[in-house]
Formats: C-alpha cells, sequence, structure tokens
C-alpha cells in the first residue's frame, strides 16, 4: 500500500470528530492527502467531494457505501459533485445517452435522495452535457502522451478512441470542481475502491502539469473494501445472485441471506467448540458496513459467533430481520424520491 | 488523383451557372461527390458549406480564395458553417483561446466581412465553445480505432492525447451541420487544398460507420490548388516574405511584387525573343487566382507574356496598380468590419 503512496486511514480517524463507522471500522482503510480535506472539514474552510456513477444495472448495497459517506460529508458543509457517467456508460458499455438519463434518474437518483442524501446541494450533472468537465478534459489531454496512457489502461491498436480520450473525462470530472466557476482551487477528496486508483494518480499527475495555468490542489483520495457478494467473491449488478439490490423484495432479500456464505463450519458441534469466522463471512460484512450502526452491538454480535454461542441460523435471521426493516422503509421513501429525482434531473 | 477517389472538376464545370472564376479557370481542380450539392443548388434544395480557420498568422491572398469561394455559395443559397479552430490552435501551436478568439475576430472574421461575406448569415462559431462538435466528436471517436488513426496522421508514441482525439473533432466539424438540431442530412461541401483530404476521408468513413444512427449524406469536397509564394513554393503566414498579407500596406505589397518570382527569361533579348512562361509565373498566379476577373483580359495578358510582347516590369507595374487599388478598397471597408466582426462574435 505504501509503496503506491496510500497511506493507512487509521492514522487520521482520532483527529475525525464523529467518525463515519466506514472510517471507526476500518472499511476505509487507506488515504492520500485525506489530512488536507481533514483540516479545511475542521476549520470550516470551502472543501468538495466528488464521485460518479455509472449509469447501468441496478443500485446494490455496495453502491450504498459510497452515498452513506456522502451524506456524512454533506452534513460536515462539503460541496458534493455527482457526476453521471454516460460518455463512460456510451463508450463502455453502448448505451445511449437518452437509456443513461433514464436510468440514472430512476435507479440512481432516487435511491439517493431515499437514503438522505440532499440531492438538491448537490452539483449532479451529466458528463455528455457539462461542457466545463469537455473543455478541461481537452486542455489535460494534452499534457498526456500514448505511452503514458497506455502503460495505465493497457491500450492497444484495437482501442478505439473514445476509449483513448474517455481517462482525461474522467480526470476533468476529478478536478473541475476546483476551477473559478465552481469552487475555485480547494481540498477535493474522491472516496473509491482501490480498483479506481490509477484514475487518481492521472489525475493527480496531470494537475501537476496544469499547475501554472489552474493552480489545482492535488485531489486526495480515500480508499474502502468493497462489500463482498452474496456467496463470496465480488457484489456486482451484473451478477444479479451476488447482490442484495435497494429495490429488492424483502422475500428475494431474505432468499439471498438464508442462501449467503457464512463464516460458519462444517457441523453445528464444530460451530459450537471452534466458533463462527466472522471475518469472511457475508453477512457480518453487510452487518460491519451497513445493518449494525451502533459498535457496541457489533462487538457483541462477534463475540456470540467466535465463542459459537450464536449459529448461523440464528445469526441469518437477525440479518434478515434488520434487512427487511431497512428495505421496507427505504422503498417507502423512494416513491417520492423518484419524482424529486426526475424534477432536479430536468433542471440541469 | 482518380486512384484515391477524386475526379476531375472540368466534368462539371458547364453544368453550373454562371460557375466562379476558381472553376472555370481550373484552380478548383478536383471533387468528391460535388455533383450531389450542384444538384441541391440547382433545384433550389438545402445544402450546407462547410470550411475553417485557423486562428493564427495573418490572413494572406491564399485565404483569401476559400472566402471568395464562400461569398460564390453565400449568393446560390447555401447556409454557411465557419469554424474557429480554436482547439487545434490550442493543441497543435500552443495558441490559448483568449488569443484564438483575438485574432479570430480582429484578423479573420473582419477581413471576411471586407470582404463582402455576409456573415451574419453565416453559423459562425468557435470549436472550444461548440458543445454539438464536441459531443458528436466523442460518438464519432468511438468508431475508429487507434491503429486508423496512427495510419492516417502518424501519431506516435509521444503523440498527446488531444493530438490523437483532435481529428475526431475535425470530423464533426464537417459532419455536424447534418445533425437535426442544425441543417439535418443534406448535401456539404467542403472546400480544401489537396493536403486537407486525409480529413475529408476519415470524416466520409466515419459518417457511413455511424449511418444508421445519423443517416449522413458523405460529405463532399472540392480541391484547389493552393496560390504560390511571392518568390514560389509555398505561401505561408509563417514565412511573412512569402506572402501578400490583406492588411499588408500598399507599399510593402509593392515591394514584394516588385521582388517576385516569374516567369522571365534570363535577358530582355531572349524574353522578347521566346516569350514568358506565366504558368510557372507567381504575378500570373495572382492575376488567375484573384486580381484579373475579366477572363478576356486575361487571355490578353497571357498573349502578351507568350509572345514576350510585354516584359515583366511593365507586367509588375500593372500588378502593382491592380493589387494597390485592391488593398486599399479592401482596407477602408476593414475599419467598419472589425467592430462588426466583434459584435457577432459576442453573439456566438
Amino acid at each position: 500500500m505504501r509503496e503506491f503512496g496510500i497511506k493507512p486511514f487509521s492514522e487520521l480517524t482520532e483527529r475525525i470528530p464523529d467518525p463515519h463507522l466506514l472510517m471507526r471500522r476500518g472499511v476505509i482503510f487507506g488515504h492520500r492527502d485525506f489530512d488536507v480535506v481533514l483540516e479545511a472539514m475542521l476549520k470550516g474552510k470551502k472543501y468538495a467531494v466528488m464521485t460518479g456513477l455509472m449509469p447501468s444495472g441496478r443500485m446494490h448495497m455496495g453502491h450504498k457505501l459510497v452515498i452513506d459517506q456522502l451524506i456524512w460529508y454533506q452534513k460536515r458543509g462539503a460541496e458534493i459533485f455527482l457526476c453521471v457517467a454516460d460518455l463512460e456508460a456510451y463508450s463502455a458499455r453502448d448505451i445511449s445517452f437518452e437509456e443513461s438519463k433514464r436510468y440514472a434518474i430512476e435507479e440512481y437518483l432516487a435511491n439517493y435522495i431515499a437514503l438522505g442524501l440532499d440531492l438538491g446541494k448537490c452539483r449532479v450533472y451529466f458528463q455528455s452535457k457539462n461542457d466545463s468537465v469537455k473543455h478541461l478534459a481537452y486542455i489535460l489531454a494534452k499534457e498526456v502522451n500514448f505511452s503514458e496512457m497506455r502503460a495505465i489502461y493497457g491500450f492497444a491498436n484495437e482501442s478505439n478512441i473514445a476509449h483513448i480520450f474517455y481517462p482525461m473525462i474522467d480526470a476533468a470530472d476529478i478536478l473541475h470542481p476546483q476551477l473559478e466557476e465552481f469552487c475555485g482551487p480547494c481540498p477535493t477528496v474522491v472516496p473509491v475502491g482501490i480498483d479506481q486508483d490509477p484514475h487518481l494518480r492521472l489525475a493527480r499527475d496531470v494537475a501537476a502539469r496544469v499547475q501554472k495555468q489552474f493552480n489545482f490542489i492535488p485531489p486526495s483520495s480515500t480508499y474502502h473494501r468493497l462489500i463482498p457478494g452474496i456467496k463470496g467473491g465480488k457484489m456486482s449488478s451484473s451478477r444479479p445472485e451476488s447482490a442484495i439490490f435497494l429495490t429488492d423484495s424483502v422475500e428475494d432479500a431474505k432468499w439471498k441471506i438464508e442462501n449467503a456464505f457464512t463464516g460458519g463450519r462444517a457441523t453445528a458441534e464444530e460451530h459450537r467448540r471452534l466458533g463462527g469466522q466472522p471475518d469472511i463471512c457475508v453477512i457480518y460484512a453487510l452487518y460491519v458496513y451497513q445493518l449494525i450502526p451502533d459498535d457496541e452491538k457489533l462487538l457483541e454480535v462477534r463475540r456470540a459467533c467466535t465463542s459459537g454461542e450464536m449459529v448461523c441460523g440464528e445469526c441469518k435471521a437477525m440479518a434478515m430481520d434488520l434487512m427487511s426493516n431497512f428495505l421496507r422503509s427505504h422503498q417507502a421513501k423512494l416513491k417520492g424520491a423518484r419524482e424529486k429525482a426526475e424534477r432536479i434531473a430536468e433542471m440541469i
């Protein structure tokens, strides 16, 4: 981790007032320059949070992780920039701009509102319609040559030019909050999974190359672990059986939990004797990442599991309850949220 | 010529009512699909002419060639699209967008107005501000891979990404008049020098690849000979001694003509005996391309030259007179034209 310049997030946690549970619990495990953002936050100065959504597939519990962070930042004075990556969806997945728009509104933005993000106070934009981003992308593109891009993204002779150009749009997304017309140069943090780090490194590199012209502060980043899929592996909307979606029916969610991969032992006897293994358990991950916000309660569950006191059946039943409550409450909010998302999208 | 699919323009000239002198005299020597444009023109149907200007250097007699054609087309019902290539100036020549704007207005657009182009009826735009063009460029970029681009433009690993992407902007410039929001699919002609043909071929190729989506008519093109430089070679604004600029003083223009390369013989005796060689003479080219619109008069000059009747001194004196008259009249119009160009640029 350190060799790529990423530092442990834990070194900063105690300086953060009321840190988010993902911070307290080490789900957010690394950062670049987050101290610069923290400084601004502590001093009540201007800072930005930037994130994007790919308008394809359905929104699942893994996506929720980022929105939970946005809500936390929004309460702490951040200016939130939210990019609908419709240019990426077009070039990488052949999704039309109309389809992207519909998806972004109905599936993503509506869920964000229902989760509690005040979207009316965010700067939401469609990449395809953001001229500042596209203009900046072109300026940044002049600073990067094909060799570098190939080394980072592995482009080949068959790569199309939209693919080759796209990373510059991505870098412009990350840096444009610092343009004078938006927040001006200010600390900016991008909360990502570790797989997104190449984009961050590129954005930091090009920021330095256009320093004279724009005076950008190198963008900060935080890195979170990804929520595991229901059967282990990756949670992904392209494999519906791996994910619990925010719009899953209670029945479907229960079924998925029933069939989840756990840290249980081969037999009940063995489980009682050796105890469960929460650190490889998908259900426990759901508790840590989402379902049990109270640290004391979480520790109690962990103790009951590792001591063998609680067996997987009981634990799953509890997870089903918590998940059902969340889904019912969330889906009730979702109805009004869709209309609101529609109205906000029409204004941008 | 034919092997690249370019046809002789002469095959169409007699079908053109009152053809431009550059057409009559074979300066425009080749075309692709110009018959499609001609058809629209003859039937009074919608068609577009597209051209661009690179906002660097000063405008000279070579640049005037294209504007003369635009004026001719404008009188014949064409919708004129005029692109200020400030993205190209930025990526290829490091010219800032502010500088491009100032240059485009004061040096180019003002001269266009003074030459007689009704700029108020043209669709003038800055590349950097034209979202339709940038959006279309991205869509087209998905259809072209790096191998093809390298084969056409010779990109290397050191080429920057703005350079690599730029030809897609160029193709979008050529095709965007045919978007529904502008003229819709319609015949479009781009008058160029032969060195610009790769751009046209690329635009035609990608038009075919997005046929289903946009229904573009393959853009037509005409090819004109380039006006020679004062001492032979190329007329170029980057070598001021090679060019007569539209803002040259009468004194400077006369000096340049005095020192021009001609088709005169080694001695006056030889010249009278063998006659001059108009086809290699820079002064004669100025007559053909610009200074003598009357065909009869031009033929008379040619006869007097080739017969040895007229010597170079006399001929140059006549060229000086014609050029001085043109420059005085043009520069008088230029004063008001600058303000007008400024007003038009503020509206776009």
